[in-house]
């Protein structure tokens, strides 16, 4: 079976080097193509152009945006080069209204769209451990089974509209993102009252929400350390956005979705658009005044 | 060491036994006196006046809100009957102004005051498997140490001004409603896109959000079922107020505990106080008519 | 002067009729034919097509937003149609980013775009009563004026990039939409005291609130008298998602943009957006059970 | 007719003046006493206590908050001194609850309590330009119309019960402050966009909302002129507490006072409590980041 891949950020080479460890022949292609490089030391074909890597049995792609999709699957002539019975296994993090595009789109010229959005981060991603979402038709699904087994830990089937998967991933990230959100306003209420961050999380992740996303995040937030990112701020607010635009298209309010909205439109106003995502904390900190207070304190 | 207990509802009953349990010598007292049976049963003393309860060397409270404790503690002569020289452990949620108030009042009349609120349902506290956050004067602390072991199966000491247990509560109690809040933002996007809740969460808890909050209210929330209540309704307002007001007292913004109000006050006008807190759920399901939606694709 | 009218709904109709009333030669088009025959017994001329329409010194139009416009416009061959220097003058209220964009265009053709989105109800348009905000090269303002001053009350210059014009007007609608949420929630709040919206509304837009927009709309809200709707609530809430879309592409958060946003989504899934926008009203009340209160009180 | 007056802030002078001016016989009393000269210098007389000018026919008192209304009424012995058959007119903008509960205390004395909030600067008071709203018994009503009509240029009388001029108070004060974040948000998106605060509200103000309400707080905020306040933001924070105290009292939820709840706190938090309240605009200013922007694009 040949399998293409494009797109290799940190997580598009994470799962690309999984599929290669399971020996599956790769032709692999990314906009920047200094990305390629790992993979062919690894075994992977380096295809010229994108199109090049499509012309195979499976097509994974892992681009960044609706925007960053629709440039190289539509204008970029991937679709058109995708072989009649090929399937076209999408992990990005894309709007409802495109996957209801594509599913149309790919249908019209015989080939199966399955959407497989993931959750977890690069170094999940590099171990094979991400969680994987999927909705496609059955047995489009069960043809890319054993692929999607090799990058995750944990597959969940999620019918046979492609868009449904997209649905439960951008719920997923609302939920984390709100998660945040909440750990901003509870510190920042703790720290007005004079406790520590890391004093009050570490109640709160050892009994209640003794979960790794308060873990991981809730440390980040008590400790201040926000770059590198492990998701960029900017792509929060992109899923935000995703979030809020699925919410629209079927008339359905969702005021905490519009404060996350405002909390990193404020963020990235002030330029913290690449640091990680949990630092929508100093927004919470910065309408207290937490920084003066504390300054004020000092002798 | 004689001990009292007042205050003997689901959650003062469950800590209550679990002191006898540890063959503790117990006088108890409630409003109502038929809650005492049980514990008399087992071997526990019924004081005739709530004073009573408090010619002890600790006293536990356990008293459902700011009001009730203050009408025991301070119109029903608990504090004058409290000996110098002992304890007064307080369980309950209570704010965090009336917290520091009762620190000085404890202080003037040479009684230690211990704030020792928990987490954990009436199941968990006859369990024993309580959380128990603890602050006061330290050697306080170390006296009823042995007490509050006996009733939970962590402890977290957070300093000697009592008010910093309350706190941290509070925030907790917080997070849960938002955490409550995005489940019912995130199923109610995902039931207008078709998604079943009991599906959409299976994913997110069996993924993200493994925590055993999540879990138990997202089960609530797929199943609608709010009644018998685990916490109710109208006391996750109560708590939702004590964050906005120890906001307030210390000018913290905080909109997300604002949107929790708006919806707690949505639930209590139409008549759902009594329900479990996680019915939150139905407000976000009525202002998307989602209930009408289910309706109108019916044959 | 050769004059073409592209969109006659209400507003259109009643601009154009000003113009013919000026005694200028007008040829109009509209999607709908029916529209045009009251402007061709008045003397007007019908296009058979919209291009048609485009062959003259200045073309207004006034298209329902930004998908119209663009089918009118691009796909429909009508800036293509435009001789050079002639002058389109856009009354729509469009989005900041497709102003931006038509500038471009227009420019690009040698064609002046000017933008003139107005303030009114149709019968302030047919009468020529309405405010007229104008952006565009200062020349090609200059020539226009004189129609502009045919069809409005005011004329207010904004400079010459044209989506300043859409700024302001977005601005101003935004701020409208506000106000009703105000008299929303304040009569909410009145009639669950027991005081009458009418009684209410009667005092304050008598003193603090004595402009137009409180009063008219302050009196649909009292009698809850929603249709016919002088805007309909479904244009409201395009224009507030306009408004944050101008805002979410220079970061600036809107929290009281968003609790529109999701008012207006609210009364769209409750089946109200053919109403008055003033319905935002009927939001607020259902939050608060106030319909049940009232019919609690019966005998 | 003896009439005593308590509470001599700028508003309760204006008020006064404005009595004296009608040839009213006045006892005044004012905690911190220098604030009583000008009117002794006018011709009033200054009771050495709170309680001497309470031995009058009609006291008016106009205090600053629920707390200093009941230091000086309950703890202070002035309702204790005020006659059987006199009449309270009390002028302060206080919660429902304590109007309620000032009704009963008053009516055990066999004394009136009328409320008599009014809307309007200390300017307007001075003028006996007040918008005077009124409740309470309708004999006691009619006994003091006259004194009323001395102070304000209108009269609005809202029925029997005291509290119901509360509720219509604060809801016209919290209709103003969302026309002031409402024109705060307005501002700040033209300014991202590169439109001048003054060039927008001229635009807005001198067409859908000429109201002196918009007119007077635009200019504030365009030139944010904020000091000398003219309502001190701190005021306007407490009102909106007890908007939103009477609204959880009846369950009504009102998001949009969360919102300026939020926006006040941020305001005190930075040290702003003592501005004009329409500086609730640097809070939104601040969020978007725009000072940083403005100093981005100097040479």
């Amino acid at each position: 079976m040949r399998i293409g891949f494009i797109g290799l950020g940190a997580m598009g080479t994470g799962i690309a080097g999984r599929l290669l460890a399971a020996d599956h022949a790769l032709v692999v292609w990314n906009r920047s193509p200094a990305a390629m490089e790992a993979l062919v030391a690894r075994g992977a074909h380096a295809a010229a152009r994108a199109a090049e890597a499509a012309r195979v049995d499976v097509l994974h792609t892992m681009l960044a945006d609706d925007d960053a999709l629709r440039a190289v699957l539509l204008d970029g002539g991937v679709l058109d080069a995708l072989p009649r019975g090929s399937v076209h296994v999408n992990h990005a993090t894309i709007s409802v209204a495109l996957a209801r595009e594509l599913a149309v789109l790919h249908a019209r010229r015989g080939v199966d769209y399955v959407a497989a959005p993931v959750f977890g981060r690069p170094d999940a991603a590099a171990a094979g451990q991400l969680h994987v979402l999927v909705a496609g038709d059955a047995l489009a699904v069960a043809r890319v089974r054993p692929l999607l087994e090799a990058i995750g830990q944990s597959l969940w089937p999620l019918g046979t509209a492609p868009e449904r998967a997209n649905v439960v991933k951008i719920a997923g990230n609302f939920m984390l993102a709100a998660a945040i959100e909440a750990m901003a306003e509870a510190t920042v209420l703790g720290r007005a009252h004079g406790i520590d961050a890391g004093e009050l999380l570490a109640v709160l992740t050892g009994t209640l929400f003794a979960a790794p996303a308060y873990r991981n995040y809730g440390r980040l937030i008590a400790e201040r350390q926000y770059a590198p990112a492990g998701f960029a701020l900017r792509l929060g607010y992109k899923d935000t956005r995703l979030t809020l635009a699925a919410a629209e298209s079927e008339q359905v309010p969702m005021p905490l979705a519009g404060i996350l909205r405002d909390g990193f439109l404020d963020a990235l106003a002030h330029g913290d658009g690449e640091l990680d995502w949990s630092a929508l904390a100093e927004v919470a900190a910065r309408h207290a005044h937490l920084q003066q207070r504390a300054a004020d304190t000092l002798p």
